[in-house]
Order: C-alpha cells, then sequence, then structure tokens
C-alpha cells in the first residue's frame, strides 16, 4: 500500500512528496524531529512530544509553523488515512528552502518545511525485542555536543547502529571521557540493588519524553532513582540494565561488549516498568 | 535567470529539482559534499576535490555513482549552461532514497542521489573580504568529531556564522580544549616571525583541499610552514592570520575577539599567498 505522507499542509502519495535541493535539512542538515507511537490507533505522549519540539525550535531560532492543534489534527488523520493500529508518526520541521544554499540563515519569511509520516509497526507493544532483551556494544560518542536538541544529524548514530550489525549485535551505547551517554536512539539505564540509575539530564543527551515518563512512573511506585553517569564496567556489573525511547518504550539490554547483564535475561523490574509505561501511557493517549 | 542544476544524470531548472523526503540527506545528514570555485570558466583544484569527495564517501561506506568523467563533465556543463565566468559549484552525494526511515544502512542497491549547482559569484578573486579582511570572534566547537568527512552536518558551523553575525563580525573560528581547530567553513592559520603556522591534519580538522595547496606552494616559495596547533591568545599577538577555502582562496583575517592582527590591517605574507595561490591554481584550472 503507498503511504499517504504530509508535506506542508498537503496529504500525498509518498512518491510524490518532495523538497527543493536546497531544502536547509538536506543542504546542512538543519532540522528537528520528532516520533510518536500510535497503539491502538492512539497517540502515546504526544503533549510531551509537541513541548520537546518546541524546546528543539526554540534552541536553533527556528520558527514554528503549526498550531499544537494543526499537529494533533495531522497525527490524527495520517493514523486514518494509514489505517495505522501500531506505528510510529515520524514529524520533521525544518528551516525550509531560501533558494539558494547559505551557512547564514534565510530571512524570516522562508517557510518551513514540515513533513509527517506513519511507519506501519503491528503488534510494536509485543515486539520480540522487549521479551528476549537486546545486546549492545560499547563505541566511542563522537556526536555534536547538543544531543540535547533533537536534530536531523544522525549520521553518527547511523554509523554506530550499523557498527552494532557488523558485531552481531542490536545497538550500540555510546560512551564519552568514560562514561555511557545514551544509546543511538534510546537513553541508558542501569539497574543495581533496586536503583535506577541513570545519567542525568545536560546537553550531553536526550531528554528523552519515555525517560521522563519513566521515571515518573518509577518514583510513583516507590522504586529508587539516581540521575548520574555510569561506566561500562559499572553496567556490567548491574543487575539488570535497559533503554527507552518513544518506539522501543523499555527494552531490556541482557549484553553489554559480550558480557552477561544479571542472569543473562531480561530484568523482572525493566519488564515491570515496561508494564505501567504502556498502562499509564494509554491511559492519556489521544 | 532561472539556474539550471544537475540531479541524478538530469538537467533541470532549479525551482523543479526535488527530492524524495525519505533521501537520507534529508533525514539524517547522510550526505558528504564539496565545494569548487570557477574563475575565468575553469574549475580549480578540480581534481584534488574528487580525491577528497572519495575520501568522505569511502569513510562512509558510501558509493561513488559517476565517474571523474561524469563529474568533470558535468561540471563543465553546469558553467556552460549557467553561463558561469566566476562562482562556485556545489557537489553533494547523499546515500540516497531507500523509500522509508531507517537507521540502518539501505540495501546496496539504493542508488546514491547526485546534486550539483551553480552560484554566480562575479569578481570572486577579487572580493572586498580579500582587500579589508575580516574580523572573526572564537566560539566553543560542538561539532562532531570527524570532521574530516565533508559532510552535511552543518548545523554548528552555520550557528556560529550567526553568532559571528550578530557580534557584528565576519566569521567564527572554533575552539577546543583551548585550541583552534578551524574557521567555520574553512582552515585557520597565523603567521610570527615570517613562519606560517596551522592545525595539523586530523579528524578534527576538514583537510581543506586549498590548504594543502597553499601549504605547498608556501614551502616551494621558501616560507617556513608549521602545523601544529595554536591558542585564541597565540593568534591575537601573530604578525598576521589568515584562512583558506574553496571560495574564500587565501583571505586575510585582522581582527580576532576584538583585538586587532599585526597592524590591523591584511598582513603582506598572507596578500602574497593569496596571489600565489590564484596565480598557480589558475595555471592548472580544467
Amino acid at each position: 500500500m503507498t503511504r499517504t505522507v504530509y508535506l506542508n499542509g498537503e496529504y500525498l502519495p509518498e512518491t510524490e512528496a518532495k523538497v527543493s535541493i536546497f531544502d536547509r535539512a538536506f543542504l546542512m542538515a538543519d532540522g528537528v524531529y520528532e516520533v510518536v507511537s500510535v497503539l491502538g490507533g492512539k497517540l502515546l505522549d504526544f503533549d510531551g512530544h509537541l513541548v520537546r519540539l518546541k524546546r528543539s525550535l526554540d534552541a536553533l531560532a527556528m520558527q514554528n509553523p503549526l498550531s499544537d492543534a494543526d499537529y494533533l489534527e495531522a497525527h490524527r488523520a495520517l493514523v486514518e488515512k494509514n489505517a495505522i493500529t501500531d506505528g510510529l508518526i515520524y514529524l520533521q520541521v525544518s528551516r525550509g528552502n531560501p533558494g539558494d544554499r547559505d551557512f547564514a540563515f534565510p530571512s524570516d519569511d522562508t517557510q518551513p518545511t514540515v513533513v509527517m509520516f506513519t511507519q506501519s509497526k503491528p503488534g510494536l507493544a509485543d515486539s520480540p525485542a522487549a521479551k528476549a532483551g537486546i545486546r549492545v556494544i560499547s563505541v566511542p560518542d563522537q556526536r555534536w555536543h547538543r544531543r540535547d536538541i533533537k536534530t536531523v544529524q544522525l549520521l553518527y548514530p547511523s554509523l554506530a547502529k550499523m557498527e552494532a550489525k557488523k558485531a552481531g549485535v542490536d545497538d550500540a551505547w555510546l560512551v564519552e571521557e568514560g562514561k555511557v551517554t545514551e544509546g543511538t536512539s534510546n537513553n541508558a539505564y542501569i539497574i543495581k540493588g533496586g536503583k535506577i540509575i541513570t545519567r542525568e539530564l545536560s546537553h550531553d543527551i536526550l531528554h528523552g519524553i519515555t525517560r521522563a515518563a519513566v521515571l515518573r512512573f518509577a518514583r510513583e511506585a516507590q522504586m529508587a532513582v539516581e540521575e548520574r553517569s555510569f561506566t561500562i564496567e559499572e553496567a556490567q556489573g548491574a543487575d539488570e540494565a535497559f533503554v527507552t525511547s518513544a518506539s522501543a518504550f523499555v527494552t531490556p539490554v541482557i549484553e553489554i561488549d559480550g558480557k552477561a547483564i544479571g542472569t543473562g535475561k531480561p530484568g523482572a523490574l525493566a519488564l515491570r516498568l515496561r508494564e505501567i509505561y504502556l498502562e499509564e501511557s494509554l491511559k492519556n493517549a489521544r
């Protein structure tokens, strides 16, 4: 089935959705994005993703071209037009097409480019990765230094993912100055003695929407949470490890750099957090 | 006049040159580029730029879609079709359009996207900036760590350029661990006691084609060259400073963070290097 995608106010067959070669996302990676999960046709954490989108746009002095209501309407229209039960909606805003290439920002009347498209993922909440857990390797974190801004500068995460693939594992954890920053497209956690440990918020990591929700639910469930960085060695000695993202929810990590974590099976607390996250998020899904 | 641009083997009016929203340069900054100068209708350092293009493609395991002869033919065709006397030709190769978004590389049969377009810059070799010199500020280098690969991840250089503009100057020099790496889109140099000092090649800086040529010509002219990093303080105490790039050639820097360099006027050696570079490069222009 040909997807219907959204481009600058129009709903188009995916093969017809094209942008100028002068679009600043194409020439200069001058764009930001969000990914929202769809479960049972409903949008998870939608408001949180919009808040972060605006934070990213503000950080780059980029205009926000649509109202919250417009974003919601377009998301819902795409879910309907593409008959999405479970899946993802990708949203990207770039600084638009100034008609030429220049390092300097274009004039304010340059319209941002807005793209949205769906990815159908039937059974997203019951993915095999969640049941089996994933294996990761560590690689140096070579990304730019404002990872809190969710830009399309994803070449390094893509390279790291390929390195993981080559090593026969599922993903990579990025390490900077001896400490884990995060996964290639998710936040990283360990659990030791019942305590959840994850790196504190800063410019060094993405401020995960799923991270915020999971930590809130964990605290509500009286679990101890410590926000600080940790080494690969500490992670290898942990009882459990997991990652969170809008599309992976909470996914157990069972091996880091060839070393089994805990029993080498998905940890009980991680699986419990996944259950709580899905349950609570679905209550407020839109 | 509407430019004629090159897109995947076709010559199109610039307004019709569009790429899929799924192109990996648009969604993930998964693309590399080169900029070649045109003077008097001839291409400067063309072979050097092709060599570097191939190095960038190799570093990212990206296919090289065209032969050297094809690139040259397209460059010449664009010069002719757009009646370019002086200006630039921009060339970009991305990993193409796999038809969807995924961090993992697409299959090998995904065709790379090749874009080329011209920018007319009459009198490029006699720019006012070269005569007056430029003023720069220093800003932290927050880019990713493989600046030797010429990718389209240019958001930070763009932000730094905007910061320079806001400060009322022309450009920014990027500083990492106390040392200058390079300018936003050029290599950085100082001259002290007749010696040209510029950062040594590594993953930290672009391996400038103009840099290589200028250093070669400098050595041939018996000028002393030292390849090592330097601080902003050392630069401020230098006799001269300058930048090199394919479009700026050799351009004197007359002020760094508000401090005049040498006499506060373009330095004699920098201007001499500019003359030599233009003279020698034009001899081998294609």
